[in-house]
């Protein structure tokens, strides 16, 4: 009898790069992959500026799995008022760092025919949402721009896939404050059939599921994330 | 025995917004709605300069309808040598008018509690393709704009939906060029179960569907029309 | 200037067969085919009878136009609790009419080269709801169903669709005791973005448009038609 | 610092019923989940007697995780020459079973307020495909069921969920003597990004890590799992 791995051992001492590590799912997804035997380099900045996501890419060395995880607070600004400077903001956090990170890292992935890179989206792209209109666009453009990423780069076995999640306990969405509004919890209660918010912990085990080499055969998708919110 | 409308019929004297009006789907959107009896302003600027909507608008007057047609080619760059020049010619042609064209018309709408948004959008959103990585992206944040707008401004009757479509006939993405290659052919053989391209009149059918008062109940949809090659 | 077709025109004369005429869409569907000029054959049996389906098509004659409108009550009996007898009567009444009706109708339409069916679905095969398991499979059949179909037949200019709504007013799911429960009017404004029901003249028209000859290029689509609650 | 859990740890000694355990995933299921340390119940009957499913439940005992592989060979009848013999054959293989086997273990897993079902599916429900009209609507069914079901139980702690995959490598849908055409390679090559058929390994993994403890926030949802080919 064959032994069979087991899930997620390939991820000792891969080399992982963590993007806004402090934020969002990062300190939960660094946390997970650490525990799995992973070398996690974590980033804590913001990618604002054009050129550091290459720059992060070249000083982590080789990079096996590619966590591009962005986030900036989600404005709640009606549709009518939303202005250039809220949409440039949200695109330069959320969008324009994703093809600069992939483009750096995707040379070695390629040539090494192996890699994966992973997205920590949004389930917002995926479901209306009132005043979150710049939010889910920019959300929007990194889900369709992982499935085409994803079609492109499989035959070269680098898989590429995101998470769209929801309804997640992490503090740059949910924090204390919110999670303690009464209407917060009424919400949670109408709308997510799992009537909780899921926990980080749960959301990194996805992502380290993704990462993992015991599956390649996954690319191109959106994997909704959200208690039941969408299916 | 009640009469009902003729489908379509409500599109009469309809102030209709159609932008790059000689691209893409312009020319057969003008003459469908203009056979329908509409009143079209058609304006053939491509919508680059920030402040270019809001005026388009402005001198519009009432608008009934507007139809974000918009277009620019699509690059074929493999995503790793994508450049923020690319990424931001098309976002800046594709993505940024929208939420531009949208905040100008959309006080007037929900001031009349009346109004249509139609996107000529692409299912290069929806499923993924090689080479076209810029492009879906900027695709796929105008489905999702759709999504979240469709869903805020529906209660005031306005309603917001999206053409996903591919492989209709039209100069700036199928010109004769294209479509008389062979490999082209064999593409649309294999790949679209109608085995052959959509008119623009059948196209500018679904605009004036969306767009027509004898249905006000779809809201953030993002229609595939693409003869079957996304279902 | 080429006159270009009116939306709808097409369907003047065309032979229209319609099941289930008295249930779920049947009146409106009717009334609508008929204002715009279509020889509206309906018939108001329940296709229980294996054989009725084919009976059906072959005493109609010429069919341009299919719509299977099936229908039944939703039974609202909790997962661990449907028995084979619930089962069997709702997919009696919602799935096996459909093939019968398809591979009666299919062959003088293949002949043709030339015929539409359409699907009167629903959306809760594409949104999870409690305790509507049955219902929902059954309805997910049918759509999965449309899909195949859809793509097999399109190369021989037959285009084969669905209507996935929800909230849309018919004696058959919404009676009057039903929309006159405060609960079920707080569930319209909590849950569906236009805040009402759709009206079933409003989805007759998407029916409409699915079936003139205007429009060839669409296939294999499940068309959600449910005021954004599913988008 | 807080010890993480392993991914896939949970599965120790849990009490994993698969069905059609010879057909299938089912070796490949079997073989992952027994060396997580699971302890695996693996029933090779078809579940064609409607009384079967109960009674395999209540051999059982405890049932931790249920895993409904069900399968038949696909049948490729052009829809026109279906008749109910097939139709029915073919439901009474892969729908069937899936309600009866969820009302005899949903109870014991409601009363623990704890329990996994993964429904082994295909992605030929989420994508058309010709003459495959019967398998097509028998796979819809059971991921429309999924979405309601899972939605049902989510907030007794029970997560449904199933994968909708294709090209994945078994004998019962991927013998070798297909493997071998070289037809088949041709599509494989054209339309699978990943330009191969996945592993029973692979595919086991994500039966795990939908099993699994660690994660008990996704429910009602369809992975697709084609590698690539439905994105």
């Amino acid at each position: 009898m064959t032994t069979l791995p087991q899930l997620g051992a390939s991820l000792r001492n891969r080399r992982v790069l963590i993007t806004q590590s402090a934020d969002f799912m990062g300190p939960a997804l660094c946390a997970a992959f650490q525990s799995h035997g992973a070398a996690v380099i974590a980033d804590a900045d913001e990618l604002l500026d054009p050129k550091r996501p290459e720059k992060l890419v070249n000083d982590a060395g080789q990079v096996d799995v590619l966590i591009a995880n962005l986030a900036c607070l989600a404005p709640s600004t009606p549709a009518e008022k939303v202005d250039d400077t809220e949409w440039d903001d949200v695109f330069a956090r959320l969008v324009l760092p994703l093809p600069r990170l992939c483009r750096a890292v995707l040379p070695q992935m390629l040539a090494r025919k192996s890699g994966k890179i992973i997205v920590m989206g949004s389930a917002s792209a995926l479901r209306g949402m009132k005043r979150a209109s710049t939010y889910s666009a920019a959300r929007g453009a990194q889900l369709a721009y992982v499935r085409a990423l994803g079609v492109e780069v499989a035959p070269h076995n680098v898989q590429v896939n995101a998470i769209a999640q929801n309804f997640v306990d992490n503090a740059t969405y949910f924090p204390p404050q919110v999670q303690a509004l009464e209407k917060f919890q009424q919400r949670l209660a109408a709308e997510v059939p799992v009537q909780r918010l899921g926990t980080p912990e749960e959301d990194a085990m996805l992502a380290l599921f993704l990462a993992c080499d015991e599956v390649r055969f996954m690319v191109g998708q959106s994997i909704p994330f959200a208690g039941g919110w969408v299916t």
